[in-house]
């Protein structure tokens, strides 16, 4: 089975290939698939969005393993989601909002049961103590029931969508800022008119352009991108330095 | 069948995990291989260099997937090369130009048979709408003519090779810069005699060795690189950062 | 079999997938896990350290090859080293002092037959030309023994372990800093007492923590990590930083 993982663990420490050897520990035959290991430190938010850009294009069964951590040695909950084509394992702190939003009937378990954890359960890494064997057990044959209890007050965030204001004015957010600088927010198609201007800083965006090959050197615009997410780009040059920009930054949307 | 992939896409994003999502739900049974996804963004020589210095250490048959592609969404082609032991799918801007000098038979297919795309194909991230699942839909099975048609017009880069300006001088340029700051020239052995001196920026560098661990440091001397290339170094320092150099900067070889 | 690779080529260049095509051209079937090629330039102790805090965390049989490698291409040896549950393949630096401290019954042979070398071998890129491949024609079957004889002489060093200076003092070291800044000491639960104070810089740090979560932003205070060593730690900041401090700086410990 194929298990992906998305960390913010950074790739120079020995701790990707701690998960690994855990992994492979328990199921030979899993498949590992790194995501990405470079998530901004705690960053909750840069986490789920590059989650729910990419889950979709990996087969059916595929276990996702994600690990950005905050509370990791407090009492948080690790929790086990079973959708209708994937698995998803994660400490409950919002980190599969989007996944929620986008998957029509799942469930979830709580995890609890030590008998499929790494021992001694150490308090400062579950990512190799308890998240990777999970997800091993898991690829083996496990079943999610035998985790731990289904529970429904798991946590979710509400900036997943943005806020309508009134008639004419949106508060969105930006969710991440990729490696060329452009800055992903939480705006789709289908919160946004024909028209709108974007409002960030002291910039007005309203220039929305179908690909990144059309516009001046450092020109601010918008796209829709790959991911199917309003984004904030600079032709040739970096958004996110030009409007000094950070994830969790809220802006108004004017919509004509 | 092993499937490399080299970009620019950095490691920080959704970009690899959704390349290999698409490969993997394809074809379950593909190895896939990173090879880098820290070129410099859309510096393709750089790319060109890479893939040439190392292609031919994998096993017969490996499909090599190279995506930098400055004119994503515009109207470059995408193509699939067949050489003797080996495949490779890229943009149609010149990424293949080592390739195409050092292999003697090979045929080059443009891209355009839509059943192998990923819909809908979107005008930002052609290396998850088409690259990959061309790369994956060749590994599992379909044949190079079934992807479009063969064509013979496609781009090389002239810079591959150094330029003769006299019988005493040549005129060469740097191709890549690795992470030990070590420059990477576009001169082979059989382009140089046994004495020459390379004039670049106020320097002056005429000393050959044959490994790193025999200099000053921070002298700069120059040895014939694991790839084959003439490499301009620094001993225990960045050639790189002492000379100020840049992909794509030329410099004259004064030959004895 | 796994065949895991920890270096300090960095991940930008061709130098590991190079590695990797190698491998996969004399054994198809080996699993190949990144565990990083990071390791900051050079620095042996960290990679020593690295490898050490994860192996075992690996199934059996695993291959280990690591290198970092000031000495490539003069006279150090390369070594294969056999444990009871895995196999390792580096230079002959002291990169494996660690994993000689912590395993009862090995063997270490001297690689010499070049039947099993990649030709030619360079003088720069022994990882590609003999790590490589002496590790894929291992894990295809050939036996320990068939690489060169078995020798005692290897080089192990000294501060894998922390010097008592007298009843009430220790001099310890800084062996690595992680992705998040902490600093890893070469100090284990077995050589310090219940109350002790590390005098670090200009610091007296002597707050012994469970985990991370507990503490106010950028105080100073200390772990034993996943690893098993004390680790000196900045709450939500980097303690490399605050302290200035780098691998190798070594400092007194009071025991009280």
């Amino acid at each position: 089975m194929q298990i992906t993982l998305l960390t913010d663990f950074g790739t120079k420490d020995y701790f990707v290939g701690a998960m690994k050897g855990v992994i492979l520990s328990i199921d030979k035959r899993a498949q590992i698939v790194d995501i990405t290991h470079e998530i901004p430190p705690q960053e909750i938010r840069s986490a789920a969005f590059t989650l729910c850009a990419c889950f979709r294009d990996f087969p059916e069964k595929t276990i996702f393993v994600a690990v950005v951590d905050p509370g990791v040695g407090s009492s948080r909950r690790a929790i086990l989601v079973e959708t209708e084509n994937y698995f998803f394992i994660a400490p409950d702190n919002g980190l599969l909002s989007f996944v929620f939003n986008e998957s029509d009937n799942f469930r979830v378990f709580e995890i609890t049961n030590e008998n499929f954890f790494r021992k001694p359960v150490s308090q400062t890494f579950h990512g190799r103590d308890i998240f990777a064997p999970v997800a091993a057990h898991l690829s083996a044959g496990a079943k999610p029931a035998e985790f731990g209890k289904e529970i429904t007050d798991f946590v979710k965030f509400e900036e997943t969508k943005p806020r309508n204001i009134n008639e004419t004015q949106i508060e969105a957010e930006i969710i991440h800022a990729d490696h060329f600088g452009n800055l992903i927010t939480n705006l789709k198609k289908e919160d946004l008119s024909e028209n709108f201007v974007l409002n960030i800083g002291e910039e007005k965006i309203e220039k929305l352009q179908a690909f990144y090959a059309e516009a001046e050197k450092s020109e601010l615009f918008m796209i829709f991108g790959s991911a199917g997410f309003l984004e904030i780009v600079a032709f040739q040059d970096s958004a996110r330095e030009i409007l000094n920009a950070k994830i969790g930054d809220k802006f108004i949307v004017d919509i004509k």
